[in-house]
């Protein structure tokens, strides 16, 4: 293992429908000097990601059905809001304390099916990516066409964790790289064998990342670089537990 | 916002029941040559703070109850490893597919109440600190001492996530430093106000020192430098969902 460091990349503007993030992100890299190396892990936050790809709805072109009115006035919400986490989950895992946790069609429990409505401007939300994997793939793929080296690519967003307070970001997309690094059947000093062992990297990046960019700074990317990982396309959809070993559905 | 790094310090010994953690460390350091910045946050492995807290126990030592037995029966476990499970929980959340999930004394929710037989040995188990929060807090006000600087120090463990596969690393101690960042009142550049938005710092710390150590090196700690945080000395016991919020009991 060695040094790990995060390198913020400043200086991309408000990203509108459309816009292509790869040239933004290179054009950013290339006003303050910065140059990829092979192996560097570039994060890319939703937000942008889902802005570009036109993911942004305006409150006011949503009918809510009798359905969300009714769950928004039991959890203190904009009937439009709960309108469209509904429309973007499978199911509602949990609704009480005006918190509404839903698994989202990609497989997802977080809190509101990922929308929420900071940096997008008022009376907007901003949805989760259609395919945040896909969006990860083509990040991944532009980039390394634009700086001539082997990448991977995290996509991320900002979820609660049920027992403990506060949120962490993880990955919700990821290109390039294994979201979990298996241990399992390695043996350590005393030759014990872990057996369940599999840190999952992506999350991990996707926090380290959020510590140099933050919430506020107007920073949607970073690089990750030092990580030793491996290169796949399963996606961060492998990180979704299985229904057979979720045991808190 | 600034560039983060992490920094794995090397060259650690074996730790030992009443070893020195803070002289272990300051000596791996001057070995390497590195020298702690104000503001650096030293992550230190639960594994290696239980080891020299004595918190490591012979599995030939312990009587396993009759529920302990009945319950590791039914999971396929060790009951004397349950046994421990049980004694270092206050309840248990889940026990199925052969995973049992507790909640320890200290209020966290994890797999076996944070007890794990790797990296400690054949037929022994290590145990959570008793009260991370007041290790963490020995290890800084050491630290600070040998260093002659203003430091943080974040004790951390490995944990599951119910809806994801895979593991991070997260705090379950932490001093001079806060856990979580709030952003409650403040607003984004269109004027939206976050309520509900507090990154856990610590957590997204405790996975990027991951990052750079691995499971299976032998390096316990590492430095991460660079991040932007209050001091103060609430504790990671901060990150526990109050009773009252916690959807998933």
């Amino acid at each position: 293992m060695q040094r790990i460091e995060v390198i913020p990349l400043r200086g991309l503007p408000e990203v509108e429908k459309g816009d292509d993030l790869v040239r933004l992100i290179l054009d950013a890299m290339g006003r303050a000097g910065t140059e990829a190396e092979g192996g560097d892990v570039f994060v890319v936050k939703q937000k942008v990601v889902s802005k570009a790809e036109g993911r942004v709805v305006a409150l006011q072109d949503v009918q809510p059905s009798r359905k969300a009115r009714a769950l928004a006035k039991e959890q203190g919400k904009d009937p439009r809001l709960v309108e469209l986490i509904l429309q973007e989950s499978v199911r509602v895992v949990r609704a009480a304390h005006g918190v509404i946790i839903t698994e989202t069609k990609h497989g997802f429990v977080c809190a509101n099916s990922g929308i929420d409505q900071s940096n997008v401007g008022r009376g907007f939300a901003a949805l989760l990516p259609v395919d945040s994997d896909l969006s990860a793939r083509r990040l991944r793929r532009g980039l390394e066409k634009g700086t001539g080296v082997s990448l991977a690519v995290v996509v991320t967003d900002t979820f609660g964790r049920p027992w403990r307070r506060g949120q962490t970001d993880v990955a919700i997309g990821c290109s390039g790289i294994a979201p979990l690094l298996p241990y399992a059947g390695r043996k350590d000093r005393y030759g014990y064998e872990l057996r369940v062992t599999e840190p999952a990297i992506v999350d991990e990046i996707a926090g380290a990342a959020e510590l140099a960019t933050g919430k506020l700074t107007g920073i949607p990317a970073s690089i990750v670089r030092g990580v030793e990982y491996e290169r796949s396309e399963v996606g961060a959809k492998a990180l979704i537990m299985p229904k057979g070993r979720d045991l808190f559905r």
